[in-house]
């Protein structure tokens, strides 16, 4: 029995407690300008593409006061999150709420500029809408970009009562303009009642592949990872996860919401195995407040978020 | 990268949102006569008859609301529900609140008049003390009735404060009463502290098979699937679906509550996969909407009808 | 088809319903002295130490108020756990709001009596701050203490914010003190971001054995059991339970949540398979009332309890 | 400026804090036997008969929970409750949920023993049936009794749904049995839409004197007063306060609720100035957890129920 | 003391209770023709134009829900709603989320053919910017509207972030259009900061009268009755009615809260002396169910529509 | 009817909207140093000295939160808020939970530099323990302080569970340690139970004036205006708030709400007419949002706070 260990901790004495001061993401600077960031979070309060519940507008907030729990090291991965990395929390891109295509151009500005000052923008929806502006001003830099899409929908409609911009329709858009290395995107997650046949075909046909929930659920995850893997490979690529791909009970704050969906620890199981060396930036959406009683989805959105800034740390960091 | 894929989906332009409009079940239309339907929703709101939480009468409505999110094609299935079967909402069946006997001959004559029709009843409860009068419906037309039942509880006991009809006593009734082919009789997911030594034995010595959810998880999936078939064989047969054979976690929302359930994902992988071909009407009770913050149990319970309907659509759709 | 089973199951024509009466815990017996009950019930409403969400004061009184829906048998264990054993409900410790120092006292004598008299504590934090002088009223009659330890994090710092006792210390200072039997000691559940690179070696160099939520899942859950059963072996030993060391999902109110744990059902299925024949005291801790809505983490809380009190019924029940 | 005032309060440094312990009202004893008692806290945890929204049967467990945070002395009186009168809490009235009749039996057995002893009987309901039995057993000791009744309904309909005996009957029943001195009885708050014609005039053609809330509230408080005490007079009487007579955003924990009821503070008032010398009973009714979040309802059934002790304690305190 | 009244009231014993069956306003027929109906209850789901918390596009079902509550007789006006006029429920007029001018034209289609109809359309928004289109089909059938207009904001701003048809504009629109007689125009409730000086002067320029809640609450309600009355006089006029009028104690489910408002008493006393003989149409919006727990503002709204309905039947019907 | 009105309001085309962006209080500038502002709103997120519901730390996030619903002009007072006073957001002081003394140093020593630079420190509590150390560090600068205090509670414990530091005694430190004109300090609000006959006369011993929620609500606003005012005079002053003056309905989240207190709309009229010319500092204090479902007393807070600064900015502004 050692009653002495020889070894101490890091004084956390004059360390005010981490629920105190105005909410940065995880305590970063808020500041405008990009240079000598290597990451980004960025809020995009934009909602009004949603077709069902609604309320994201709230999410980067939300996520803000809880991602004070967050620490800054990563024991799995040994990596102290804060000093390896220069991140930043760029504060909201300013939205016109209801119109989207004035909102589009705001977002996809503001995300061209992280991008030419090589900085990885960690975008926080808003709903599924956003990932297109921020796909403009990534592959404006990058060229097209693999995906990882996690989500239980396509979001792959060609429009939504007549509209072309929505939560539905962002990767169609994406594919349209040219913005998706289609050879190298992967869907993950697909479950649920469509609206049609053509629903989870459109992906394919499209050049995704796609794995449904069942797929998922009846292999291991480290085949998933594998295939994941395979898909997207060194390509530069982004990430964009609908909190939806997990169950309901893991996220309950979600305006599509699909029940038999992921839990929680298999999503970060995934995640903490893809390798994020080629990753130009990510989004985390359709997180809703006004739903997420307890914050329970708002306590899985930041450690889903913290797992990729880690992984960035390990693989950029110094 | 293909941008202009060559199909065009079904056009929803003109549908009105799913989160418009008087709330049948999924849609569908409401009225009084069976005659021409497939299946027929039909709401119970009755709940005299838990014996701890309560407030399963809401229900139905609770349901109903939340099922606004169903769309009309299942994609593993590749059937399109709505077209593929004629289906209706009947609407609520009338209840006398405080009294169960006048309630049970209520449920039990609207049941019978479905049955002759050839109508497949998929009912809200309501607590668990409904099925004994749908089955008196069933059987009065079907004779004896094969059985799966999910549940935490047995609900075969004799009496609960004296009193013969609870929803602690359905099934046990349902056995005295002739009404189950107890050869084609399955439980699933039992858990939980019970009264005494003879709570587990009895469903046994009515006949039944059981697994406990100890069980359950103990084994893959796929046995629990293949037991099940083999029990129910091509027998007619009901389903039963107490909610509470989730975890908490995935249905907040119920009356007795028993932690350390099966996840939806998992209930509907089972559903998934079990025939139903000769299934002659279900029910999924105890639903408590009071206790469902944010919906996750209905959600739940959405999908799991949902998933029962889709098959329905497969085994007798055209 | 049986419809008259021979057996006739106890009579509950008489008692009162679960839900009416005075909230004690499972209804067993209040009273404040000790001699002939084998396990007590102990409250111990203090959360003056947590630092991030507070409000495990009010943990008790929703355990109780929660535990009225469990039964007396267990049907896995065969045991009935109210006749097995003599248990009793203590009430709760006089704590001191705001003052560590005092309540520590109260809380060590009060465990120490019950140590005395061989009365197995089973203690409802409250804040994980009270599991250090529960284990000093253990270890001042049964000596240095094994150790199971479910928890998302260490709680073996050496101080938060200068302070030597807060929720995230008990067991540094308990392993200073000399109390913990370290070879005897594993910790269970692990996960999340930490605050620098020693937090996760500090108990492996205390002598502590350590499973990280990761390294529990990337196993069978028997690999999990035998190791803890390994490392305990047949020492007299402690559990400490935070809650935590479940999903948010399974645990939403608690106070420092942390995505991705176990499901109550594998935390379920580990407990199950522990032996607690050297079993003398436990804890349950950092359940937090104002974040359970709907008492999602209540119910859990009970039947985590309830399977640990009917394994001591079998252990030592007649 | 005095910095030391020449007195010291009542120290409370040895007394646990409210929020511990077991919850009985007020911290009040828990015993069965009514001797010796001025007054009684009994619950009557049962909700059969309710016509909308259920779950009564947990109100007296969530008063007792708030409870905790009376204190002793009510400055307005200046009276010292807990030492001035002897107070008990009975617990709960076994019932039979789904069984009127029988709760009924043993609800008017109780509170007959209680009158029998001079005590005077503080129930918690429950649902508004319970004012039946409890009249019941009070006039079987004191005849025929004056009646306060706070309420948004008369609950003097003849029958719900066929079935005689429901929260929308009880003073029906009651003065068809001859329980209720109708020269005595008042009823206040009476507001929102009712079934036919008849409803509001039923009370006026039992004898009631009845008092709407737009009648309540065209005058000053001090009017209403007044009337209540010409009405009542020194005659026997019995109050019943069902929680809806106030606004839902002072009682949205509760069954029936009707939009522009009083303010807690206008019934606070009221009742302060009610002269209870001749109080031989009273009940609080209609309270539902389940609807009560943040415990709003509760805390003003806890000072409701405070400020009619406290008369007691002034009308017939030491 | 009358034991048998001599009257009989109207049975109940057959009818459905109010907690079942499909969700129409007040269990009112659902039809999409409105001829030969005094009334018709609209929903417009609508929400895109909301400036802060969104989500009203639940409202027209969470008002429905809740309308089961409403019973037929209205003893106050003495009148018995149900069968002294002919109300329908139209069911939801289609919207197109995101865009708003599809959806105003959608509206203001059906609200003109229920005008044309001498129908009182009674329009559950939705949030503020329903009004507009509402207007513009009564203003076609009835020319410029007078108008009362109950709301802590002036809603006639030029424009949000350059946007012309928001929550927030739609009075401004309407003077411009020439659809309110703004001579009979009168906006009650007025509080709450502001952005700039011009803004409740707008409402005084643009010709209407208006009362702050200060300017409410520092007189009496008659004083305010007889104003309301003097305006708008006996020209044909509109109601419309955010609930935000109501203070956040009383109507929590709102989008833009202001602390300090009115009570649901003081409004309902205020709404029953409004002479309705000129009223064409009226609007209940800004309900949020997404924040509106308990059901506080679901019961306020509803309660106050019955109100205007019952007056409605007192005026007009048979 | 005009149509086009002459005037032109402030464009608000180019500002994101009010829910986006970093939360400070009402958008204000974060800065440390206090050189140049007007007034400083400052967090103070320190809960330890609860004595019953705990969790005010968070309170000054939720506050900063709902803040953006704040708009800048003042329509009653006719000022503009933002543009007439500079104010900035301090953050929160650093805090030692589990530690008052340290805690209250650090307080002390802020507040203390804001005075001497001539701000008016804004404080968002915490628990109401931090008035003692904000006095401390006005009254250092300013002498013996005016109190306004608004509580439905004294604060002038002696000490709770022998502490002396605690939410229960903060003004008896005070006026022990010279800190209060207790000739100028007035509290307004009591009521609800205490623990002794003292209790509600120690603040008059220390010579205070104090008018409880019934004195108030028996006489009209302008006498306790009045009052207020012929107490405190010009003497320099301070404004303490404990949101539980409000009844629970206008706060439900707060720690030891007590039935029947003020409406915000009576609070706010008396904070009204309050001269603020001598003011030098406040609080609001005892929000806890735990238990503030949909935010009803953060937007209560918000514009108790507004009103203040409002006022402020006309005693002050340019």
């Amino acid at each position: 029995m050692s009653a002495n260990p020889p070894f101490e901790e890091e004084s956390t004495v004059n360390k005010p407690p981490s629920f105190s001061g105005i909410r940065t993401f995880m305590g970063l600077d808020h500041r405008r300008q990009f240079e000598d960031a290597d990451y980004a979070v960025i809020g995009i309060p934009f909602d009004t593409a949603s077709t069902f519940r609604v309320g994201a507008r709230f999410a980067p907030a939300a996520i803000r006061e809880m991602s004070q729990l967050l620490r800054p090291y990563h024991p799995e991965h040994q990596v102290h999150v804060i000093t390896a990395l220069s991140g930043m929390d760029y504060g909201d891109i300013p939205v016109n709420p209801g119109n989207i295509e004035k909102t589009m151009a705001s977002v996809e500005a503001v995300i061209r500029n992280a991008a030419r000052a090589q900085v990885v923008p960690i975008c926080l929806g808003g709903d599924h809408s956003v990932s297109l502006p921020v796909l403009r001003g990534l592959a404006s830099v990058y060229g097209p970009m693999g995906l990882i899409h996690f989500d239980a929908h396509t979001d792959t409609w060609s429009s939504s009562w007549g509209e072309p911009y929505t939560h539905a329709t962002p990767f169609r858009r994406a594919v349209e303009e040219g913005l998706i290395a289609t050879d190298h995107a992967i869907q993950i997650g697909l479950r649920g009642p469509v609206s049609n046949p053509e629903d989870r075909q459109i992906p394919k046909t499209l050049g995704f592949t796609t794995l449904s929930t069942q797929e998922v659920l009846a292999r291991s995850l480290d085949d998933t990872i594998a295939q994941i893997q395979a898909v997207v490979g060194s390509h530069p690529f982004y990430i964009s996860l609908d909190i939806d791909v997990l169950d309901p009970a893991f996220a309950p704050g979600t305006g599509t919401p699909e029940a038999g969906g992921l839990s929680t620890a298999q999503l970060l199981q995934i995640l903490r195995h893809c390798s994020v060396d080629a990753l130009k930036g990510m989004d985390l959406v359709e997180v809703l407040p006004a739903y997420d009683l307890s914050q329970i989805t708002a306590v899985a959105a930041c450690h889903l978020l913290y797992e990729m800034i880690a992984q960035l740390a390990v693989a950029h960091g110094q």
